[in-house]
């Protein structure tokens, strides 16, 4: 696939620029790119009135083609986000150790950019600035390969993006769109590992699964959240209550809403009623096992199925354990290393809980949702990482970043 | 593949018990493993028998039987090895930061295990306390696959640890020995991403690739090292030729190595007979090119291929250049982001190699040979990791932890 190669190297080249550029370089090309953006509203609205008129035609459902669609309102959002992330501290060349040698030598562990970070991602055309300002902030240059739906919104907007870096006398290349969009292409992308230092796959389940199990490329997985609330016997049940209502209705599209409810025996009486009559609002689904199922109204059967399932729908799984063991036995089992809350006032279990339950995210009283990087006070987020390697929990633009060792001695050899 | 999955299963349950057991405990448990390791040396000596004469009658050669074979001294050393891991710091539970969301919930950010560590590894049969050690003194269990011919020695040492183990009232399946030492069974577990939450590949260049290539479960990529130095126009030339002759020569089958000389052409007439004459003890072969090859005696021509390779022999590859930036271009083209070193008595060169060279440890007038977790004051070392993602360089056992966010509130709910 030469097509790939010669992107790969131009991003290569690319990356040796952008990590030479200085933050305030950085921060003038952003709000300059954020400014053109708004600027070329007309363009870009033009591609995406092709996308969308391209998706009606092969029948796409409502909510893929509001995802698709920009309004001038959309594409100064996404302005605006490129200029909160000028506003964000840069951390490349920031040093986080500093330590001798017994001989002397001085060794420096200092915070560099990753490199070429590689996006394969869906149908939101808003990723294209969003991934671009991230990496280019943390000094990466950044390969791009979006869905087709969106690829002549996300051209569009590519090439804003490069032409206000052409106006500022950077390279270009920092950002550069794979315009073409078959499967094999994808396939291909995976394994430019020459030239492509981390892959972060944005989107379902589906296509971070293909990522994971096809890529050379060292992949950041990010975004499955089966996420579990447990409510134990010494749990406040109005907070219980008012915790799982956020948890599973407030926006049930996203990883970090809750989709499996663990319960104490000793308290499934009370919370259920409780809870089925606070979710009505939402028409929620209760999946129970037989215990919980006794006291919640037009439950059905939860299968082992259902607390796999990472449902991003008004359904909820239920749980009834004997102790705090088998409630974390029961999420480590089945979670997806996201986020996990329980709910208690009981600070020994709750102690438990945080120490052994194994996610990204582990709450006391409080709601699931707050796993976001805007929430964690990391200004913006790439995605919330689920794996154990690198980073974990919401991936900001510190995240983006790794560490080389710069060591100055004198003339030393080892002995 | 039904024995894998069972290994998998065991070595997941594990990690929930090493990951709650205090410094002490596993302090105690080493210290008596290492022991116990002294005191059972003829049964692996025994084993180690089997393996050396199988080795012989298919007839290894004797640098692959000096690296299996075992000795009363080796075994010695290998409990040395676990008790001087019984002696650095625990990481695991340690805070590493702590900040409040606006809305006063306490996030704290901490160091936990990695979970259940898969190391792949190929003939010296010491790997296996080793390894041992640092995963389980970092909360980890491990899954070890190593090569066939160390297999009966692998097996007793395993063995070994095991029933320490046991006495020590812990889970034995901290540690596990995958006996079966067919291809087919490695390849299989590289795919076992439900239970492994990394893998460590330890051995030649082949292996490295085969893993990266076909693991599902994330990599880190250690070992390969094409390590360069460059010797600058303002280089001290006694510096330079010291340096080259220790990185080059001192030890010619590791990893931090000199493989790789550029010089700028300004010094290459002065340095090249200064340190022909310096490497005769060895009788180090030079490939350079046209311009470095004329003050080279016997020297032979560089191919492209020759700057692509980690020779591990008493070799070493010879590039002129213009100046700095060429230099580090070359070397950013060539290097597997392991090691290279910068010679010069110029502040401002030296620091613009520091910051453009892109490798896990770049040098100023001193020899690759120090990247070395014992150099860098860790203490031990799993591996030198040459990739971007979660940890660069020599891994000790801080980089055998990832962490997790502990979130503590009151009823907090997402607005």
């Amino acid at each position: 696939m030469e097509m790939l190669n010669e992107i790969g190297k131009r991003a290569k080249i690319a990356k040796y620029d952008v990590q030479k550029y200085t933050t305030n370089m950085k921060n003038e090309a952003l709000v300059h790119i954020a400014n053109k953006l708004v600027a070329c509203s007309d363009d870009i609205l033009k591609a995406n009135q092709m996308d969308i008129a391209k998706a009606k035609d092969n029948g796409i459902h409502d909510g893929m083609i509001d995802r698709l669609s920009l309004s001038v309102s959309r594409i100064e959002a996404m302005a605006e986000g490129l200029k909160q992330i000028a506003e964000l501290p840069d951390y490349v060349g920031e040093v986080t150790e500093e330590f001798s040698h017994k001989n002397g030598m001085k060794i420096k562990k200092v915070r560099v950019p990753l490199g070429v970070i590689g996006i394969i991602f869906e149908s939101r055309p808003n990723v294209t600035a969003d991934a671009f300002g991230l990496c280019f902030k943390s000094g990466n240059s950044v390969i791009l390969k979006g869905g087709k739906e969106a690829i002549h919104s996300n051209i569009a907007i590519t090439n804003v993006i490069r032409e206000g870096l052409k106006e500022k006398n950077m390279n270009e290349n920092a950002v550069i769109l794979i315009e073409n969009t078959e499967r094999e292409v994808t396939a291909k992308f995976m394994k430019l590992k020459e030239y492509v230092d981390v892959l972060i796959p944005r989107g379902g389940a589906g296509l971070i699964k293909a990522v994971v199990e096809n890529s050379t490329i060292p992949v950041i997985e990010t975004g499955t959240g089966n996420c579990h609330i447990y409510v134990d016997e010494q749990a406040d049940l109005t907070k219980a209550v008012k915790i799982i209502n956020n948890a599973k209705t407030q926006r049930i599209s996203v990883c970090n809403a809750c989709e499996s409810l663990v319960v104490h025996k000793n308290i499934v009486s009370k919370l259920m009623p409780l809870l089925t009559d606070a979710l009505k609002h939402a028409d929620v689904k209760f999946y129970c096992d037989n215990v919980s199922r006794e006291y919640t109204v037009d439950a059905f059967d939860a299968t082992e199925e259902d607390y796999k399932t990472e449902y991003l729908d008004y359904m909820l799984s239920v749980k009834t354990v004997e102790n705090v063991e088998e409630a974390v036995n029961h999420i480590n089992c089945y979670n997806t290393g996201h986020s996990d809350a329980i709910v208690t006032e009981n600070n020994e279990v709750a102690e438990y809980f945080l120490n052994n339950v194994d996610a990204a995210c582990v709450y006391v009283n409080a709601s699931t949702r707050f796993t976001d990087g805007f929430e964690f006070g990391f200004g913006a987020e790439i995605g919330i990482s689920t794996q154990k390697l690198h980073a974990r929990g919401p991936m900001g633009l510190r995240e983006l970043t790794a560490y080389k060792y710069q060591i100055v001695g004198n003339g030393e050899i080892r002995g």
